[in-house]
């Protein structure tokens, strides 16, 4: 449904009308998230003379987080405006160790979002999404999610003095959920799986009660998907203005595949960049309990079939991906390709990223690494073309991944002679 | 002892020497951290005419991490030369509701170093004190720590491709074992207390096995200590190059508070920021299962009794501060006070940090502001002067603390009507 809230104030923003990514329909700037013609999904469409006015110099100009690229964004020009923790402008680390061993020659960087302020690139798409929720006169934030959404809506919310409200499926680990609850907001456990907190959420926007509540993965879908694009375009200004050759990006609904896509494309279409020659192209990555898109691609189909998620990667563990679609569209235009990892092969990768980059990544930056492994392996990926690995989130969050895996490798009494008989000073 | 190392390069740093914080003998630049004299501590002393030569636009020239510094650091000058994850240039966040919470009037700030790559303040020290080791010939990075110290050591070997070996009590908990041993470096339980972890160190640092091998927090202890200065830098400069008039400050060894102080002194010595026409008052915070520093201050006596620490700050638990007379001298010279908080009063505090500013803190943050609250209440802070508290880490590493807490406030079935008979549509 459409919010009967008043007539937000975009007067700002270089966004024009929500487009539907289905049948190409036009809709006003709003609390809407699904087409009344088709069903099909909206998106946010632009002015593109609002677009092209952005220069290089106003961005470095402007802070280092996601704001300085609000000349590109829906929402949040306005400072005093943004719902925020200010998340964005995280490490792009060269890791020349870790290209080495998966046998790249050419510059390989890891895109560290795990640096953000709740550790996950979650913050990004909360961040645009709440700001657009206020200025379309949401007072209450909420969400449906199994713990990164969840810990970045909390803390969002908290920041602003505002109420949240949160959904999970009751049997979360213990530690997820104190990371949300700590901020104080309502977290509501729900009996039943995450496919049943999302129906239920969906339900809630159209109850009366729920009328000033945004729900950022629900109701401001379009907004909360945009912000996904700030991790597009620092990665294209971190390497001097330019697009890498080759993207290795994690899938769950496949949305930020898209996002880091348009964004680049956006570069382009606004001169901020210059369209490389041999373009670019974007693989996904994701997990072997939860593969539905790349298993459509390896099938040469458009028909994305539904799985019930299994495997360690939870936070990528969407079944029924709503962006699969597309995700398969932009690999298969820019010529990249997907694959997917086994929770073992996701376990060696968060430990291979952590000894060649001191980046400890959650288990979604253990997929992409893997899977950057078999791209390679399968000669998908030119070892002569830069690449960018995105690391969406951080070790601390999925430390039972690895626990098992890892421990000292000596244990010595506390005397010089019980080190010298370890062989430590060997 | 003093390494017996090549002559290191420290020709671009503006540090001079070594200088005894006991008896004020000077020495060369090098691997040495007690003064052969009278046994004191060793601080690294600078030239003057160099510090003063930095100027602001030369800082806000760097990049956005502590090395926009290098100039006021002892390394560090050339970015090739840096052992580092590039820390630093973390949020200062102002606090408004924690302000008002509290009982401040004036603007309260908080500086998150939790925003840092290992998500401690560790990772400030560490670069510097990795860099001075590199520098100094040093080929393998050590430390005793249980904990935010272990994780930042063994990730920053990992990012420059150095061997690591770290030491720590054989009983800590399992998350702090796997946040350091994913890095792939040498993890050595010890079969003892954190003093014999310590006690250990400093004997292996006389083998000759160990004799390139740099203990950050030992043999290179002077350059590592130099690191906390980038706090106090960043703080002024984020103000707009103004000094708070109030600081709180975790203890655990003492150091930070001291270095934090050091780094204001600096900074008006050099021209960098107007002195404060009141100058500022620095405030120290311990836990009472470790507060020797404070019950001295209370005591009125320069005499610090070790203690052995118990409760749940964990990462301030020295019992026997190496800098707490130090910290006692900057406390009482500037017209500050110390205070500690119990096990619940902490608890509490990461709580309200969390609710009223979206930052989760470790526990040493919930002994930072739970200290906060006492100083106010005892009218030892001015309610209307401006004040800055520091959280030095990240509560992710000690969820235990708040974990039987917090927890969902609704558990319902996935219906609508669930939800209403709960109460959540009231």
């Amino acid at each position: 449904m459409t919010s009967t809230l008043g007539t937000p104030v975009f007067s700002d923003s270089p966004a024009r009308d929500l487009v539907c990514r289905g049948c190409g329909t036009h809709f006003p700037l709003a609390a809407q998230h699904a087409c009344f013609e088709c069903f099909g999904p909206l998106e946010v469409g632009y002015d593109a003379a609002a677009l092209a006015s952005v220069t290089r110099e106003q961005i470095e100009r402007g802070p280092k987080n996601i704001w300085r690229y609000a000349g590109l964004l829906p929402t949040g020009a306005d400072p005093a405006s943004r719902v925020t923790l200010n998340p964005g402008f995280t490490p792009l680390v060269r890791a020349d160790a870790l290209a080495a061993t998966v046998g790249l020659r050419a510059p390989l960087y890891v895109k560290d979002d795990s640096a953000n302020p709740t550790h996950s690139f979650k913050d990004r798409v909360v961040s645009v999404a709440l700001t657009a929720a206020r200025a379309l006169g949401f007072e209450r934030y909420a969400c449906a999610s199994t713990g990164n959404l969840a810990n970045s809506v909390a803390a969002h919310a908290a920041r602003v003095g505002a109420p949240s409200v949160v959904f999970i499926p009751f049997d979360l680990e213990q530690g997820k959920v104190v990371t949300t609850a700590v901020y104080g907001g309502d977290l509501v456990a729900v009996e039943g799986s995450y496919d049943d907190v999302n129906r239920l959420c969906s339900e809630l926007t159209e109850t009366d009660e729920f009328e000033k509540t945004a729900f950022v993965n629900v109701n401001v879908r379009p907004f909360y998907a945009e912000g996904s694009k700030t991790l597009g375009f620092e990665v294209a200004e971190q390497l001097g203005w330019r697009i890498p050759a080759q993207v290795v990006i994690p899938m769950a609904s496949g949305e930020l595949l898209t996002k880091i896509d348009k964004a680049f494309t956006e570069l382009v279409e606004t001169g901020l960049v210059e369209a490389p020659a041999d373009g670019w192209k974007v693989f996904g990555a994701q997990s072997a309990g939860c593969n539905p898109i790349a298993v459509a691609l390896h099938g040469d189909t458009d028909v994305i079939t539904p799985v019930k998620p299994t495997g360690i990667a939870k936070s990528l563990n969407i079944g029924d991906p709503a962006a699969g679609i597309y995700a398969l569209e932009a690999v298969r235009r820019t010529g990249g390709w997907m694959d997917y990892a086994d929770d073992d092969e996701i376990r060696d990768a968060i430990r291979l990223l952590a000894r060649t980059t001191g980046i400890f990544a959650e288990t979604a930056g253990g997929v992409t690494v893997a899977v950057l492994q078999k791209l390679v392996d399968a000669g998908r990926l030119d070892p002569d073309a830069e690449t960018v690995v995105f690391n969406t989130g951080e070790g601390l969050k999925t430390l039972d991944a690895v626990a098992e895996q890892v421990g000292p490798t000596y244990r010595v009494r506390p005397s010089l002679r019980a080190v010298r008989e370890a062989g430590l000073l060997d």
